[in-house]
């Protein structure tokens, strides 16, 4: 299989320019290993920062060259777990949603490659500024936790343009003709979340997949519903992308009525249904890429597919030129 | 000059794949034909379906091969509007912001291509069956109206693997690395506002020009402040994206408070900036895209240079395969 070369493989020293999103709970050992073996970066997400996680997740990863991502603002509370993830020599380290700032050097000094997302330009060069050696530019369309504000398109074109570094585009790419739009924008490789939250390794229940498979772009929304009703809270302005459903269809945009024992009781309500696999009020995490997602595969076999897809699009690229 | 041939040229017969988009007002006579003349489609901006705004915008756009755009629910209350277009034979009409129904015989009857923009993959498929001939895939990166929803890469992305007619993207294009993208994507071209706003022939104030050649990307903001302050007003589920200012800041997600007696003071008082020029108050529409407008240029460089870097992206993308 040809391979995809910029300056992100380069850099990270992979095969082809994809990334693996750290998706907390979700992107554990075995998935990580899977997209890093299949010529990838695959990205434990260390979400929430609970410590507890960290060494099993390293260890059902095997030997495989992978990376870890955390949620910044979490880390804040548990800055060990930092720590004890390096002790592992993880290849990256991605830092999302909050300030890079006290964690760039020991990430740097332990030699990993530091990868920030972010969602504004602002942001972007405050993070190459404090050390970031790769940058991932998340638009809304991105499934999960994110910030309403830049779409992933015009975002990646200005980033890329701006930026001295590596720019990796989040959100809304799910296939091969994604990434080599991603490469023409001038981004360097793409991060994938939703597409690989289907894939067989990734740690979720076979429901929660399924609605992936089912799920329709048009139907994704972005709020604060479930980390109100779900937990932990989110600071402001970060919400997530999701799959509609009768929750988000009740509570969406009036997550502050959400107070009081009304909240406490539907707390109680949503984990009895989470419990229940109640998949018309379970979250589920979804960015609008959902539309180009027909099955469940093995991560390997996403990550091959969207390479071949890639190599065809932009080797069919000049076909539109004529004298 | 290279030209880019794809199913929308051939649709259209024009020798590249770049529509100006039909701002209201903005896109007069006189930049659509700039436009067409350099290749790509000029579409002028019909906008409310002001009868007399449509025969003065012909004339001004002199012979040239031209279309013209309307925003559908202020035709359904002008539907004459569309009679007095069709008169001028234009090569294509589009319509967004409605339902296309009631208009898509009369388009195609007179010869017209049917360009439908749509910001949601259901009601693309409706607009296909009912005849569209081409679809503009707005996602909300865009500049102007629009609705918030999906983001241009996912949508576009969808829409093209979809349908089977053309899709053009919109919202968040602005150079040739923008239309080189939409092309991997699926599409068959792009559609820009937000870029030939700034343009020479765009009818708008130079101090207009000038914030959207000094406006960010981070500092767009999508909602109803200005049709609440200026009107008309919009159906839902519709609002725009500007550049922020001192109005958006004050009124951004509390436009319902705008009523009675305030109301009437702060529409006083927003005609008193728009006539004073007072560009802190005054709206800007804009897309995310204006980080990459550095100056005001004439139409026919706008789109030599944008076909010119999609050609050197295009003719490039091989570089990234490695056997």
């Amino acid at each position: 299989m040809p391979r995809l070369t910029t300056a992100l493989t380069e850099l990270l020293g992979i095969e082809h320019p994809i990334l693996l999103a750290p998706m907390a709970k979700i992107s554990g050992g075995r998935l990580a290993a899977a997209v890093s073996e299949a010529g990838g970066l695959g990205l434990l997400g260390g979400g929430y920062a609970e410590a507890d996680w960290i060494d099993p997740a390293f260890r059902d990863a095997g030997n495989g060259r992978i990376g870890i991502g955390f949620i910044t603002w979490a880390l804040d509370a548990r800055p060990d777990s930092l720590t004890r993830a390096l002790a592992h020599r993880p290849a990256a380290v991605m830092l999302s949603f909050g300030d890079p700032a006290p964690y760039a050097p020991a990430i740097k000094q332990a030699g990993a490659t530091l990868i920030c997302q972010v969602q504004r330009l602002d942001e972007a060069q405050r993070a190459v500024a404090l050390g970031a050696d790769v940058i991932v530019a998340q638009g809304q369309d991105a499934g999960g936790h994110g910030r309403l504000g830049r779409g992933t398109l015009a975002f990646v074109r200005a980033a890329a343009e701006a930026l001295p570094v590596p720019v990796v585009a989040a959100g809304g790419i799910g296939d091969g003709r994604g990434l080599a739009a991603a490469l023409m924008l001038g981004a360097a490789g793409v991060l994938m979340g939703t597409r690989f939250y289907a894939a067989e390794e990734a740690i979720a229940p076979a429901p929660v997949k399924q609605a992936l498979v089912e799920g329709r772009g048009d139907d994704t929304v972005f709020g604060g519903v479930f980390d109100r009703l779900r937990g932990p809270a989110w600071p402001a302005p970060f919400a997530g992308r999701s799959l509609a459903n009768a929750l988000t269809e009740r509570w969406g945009g009036r997550e502050q009525e959400l107070v009081g024992d009304l909240l406490e009781a539907e707390r109680a309500a949503y984990r009895a249904a989470d419990q229940a696999g109640d998949m018309g009020r379970k979250v589920v995490w979804a960015g609008e890429v959902v539309d180009m997602i027909e099955r469940s595969d093995p991560a390997a076999t996403i990550v091959r597919r969207t390479v071949a897809e890639a190599v065809e699009a932009l080797s069919g690229a000049a076909r539109f030129l004529t004298a």
